[in-house]
């Protein structure tokens, strides 16, 4: 499947409330806990995509679009949600997160963007040259690895508790594929 | 983290509502294909939730509670969501499915069980004996292993549009870790 813009925002569009309707309102050992050190918890990962949406995805869009491949992205620190989550609740993250979700997909869509721009590129400070469209491509897709990271947070909590069943459960054997 | 009946309870309220808010209004490229042969579909896991709803869990709870381990539960039909899918769409078994999980949650919620029934043992037909504790806590960790797929296959429909970035998106690196 190639990359669609229609796709990628309808995708975006309902990840917030997606992680709303699972985690709001849970009990703390679901949503506080981690899967040992140097991990986060599901509600890390929250502040995690609130620190991607506000220095990653739509400003590396809007670099693409003025520099082109001659500066490379300002580098993501991946343990920058430490300042986002500090002294807030669970609730008042996922009200963040849809806010600025919202707010970056209202900017991508008055970019107007051509098949011609998204074919553009930019340079990553790691990966090197990269293209408007697997820019946006890889934003969907990191909503999902971080869905895909929840999950097995959360499963992570119960992996005793489900006794012999955990032979069937596909997620509590899930290695994590990557950091954070 | 102990199993507990109240958290299980609480994350299984939320699960129809999360792919609800996910999954309700994507393009169908996103929930109709699957990882390849022999593998589902985000619309093929949320039948295979109502299959489960009504052949495994409650039915299952309730045997363990009539018979304790003088009789084995009836095997599960991991393709049986093949004929809860069949003719309808994704909005439909999206409503089938919170149906169905709130009329298991209110006949869980009737049974009052009390500490000295989830020590009760079951018969599993594969496992062995398992307490009515560990099948309730498997329940909870099954929606979570089956969030975890469906992440998992809605980013494979991606894998090639994200470019170079597949190497930061650990989702695209999960194996599966188990069937269906």
């Amino acid at each position: 499947m190639e990359h669609s813009l229609e796709h990628t925002m309808s995708l975006l569009t309902r990840t917030p409330a997606a992680l709303d309707a699972l985690l709001r309102g849970l009990p703390e050992t679901w949503t506080f806990r981690n899967e040992g050190e140097n991990t986060m918890s599901a509600f890390d990962v929250v502040g995690h995509l609130i620190h991607a949406e506000r220095t990653n995805w739509m400003p590396r869009a809007n670099m693409v679009l003025q520099s082109g491949e001659t500066q490379a992205f300002e580098a993501f620190d991946r343990w920058g949600h430490l300042q986002e989550i500090q002294g807030k609740s669970l609730g008042q993250l996922l009200d963040e997160f849809a806010r600025a979700r919202s707010e970056s997909l209202d900017e991508l869509r008055a970019l107007n963007l051509r098949p011609e721009d998204l074919a553009r590129r930019g340079r990553h400070p790691v990966l090197g040259a990269v293209t408007l469209s697997e820019l946006l491509a890889a934003w969907a897709a990191h909503d999902l690895t971080h869905l895909h990271q929840i999950s097995r947070i959360m499963a992570h909590q119960y992996r005793e508790a489900v006794g012999p069943y955990s032979a069937y459960l596909g997620v509590l054997k899930c290695a994590g594929h990557s950091s954070p």
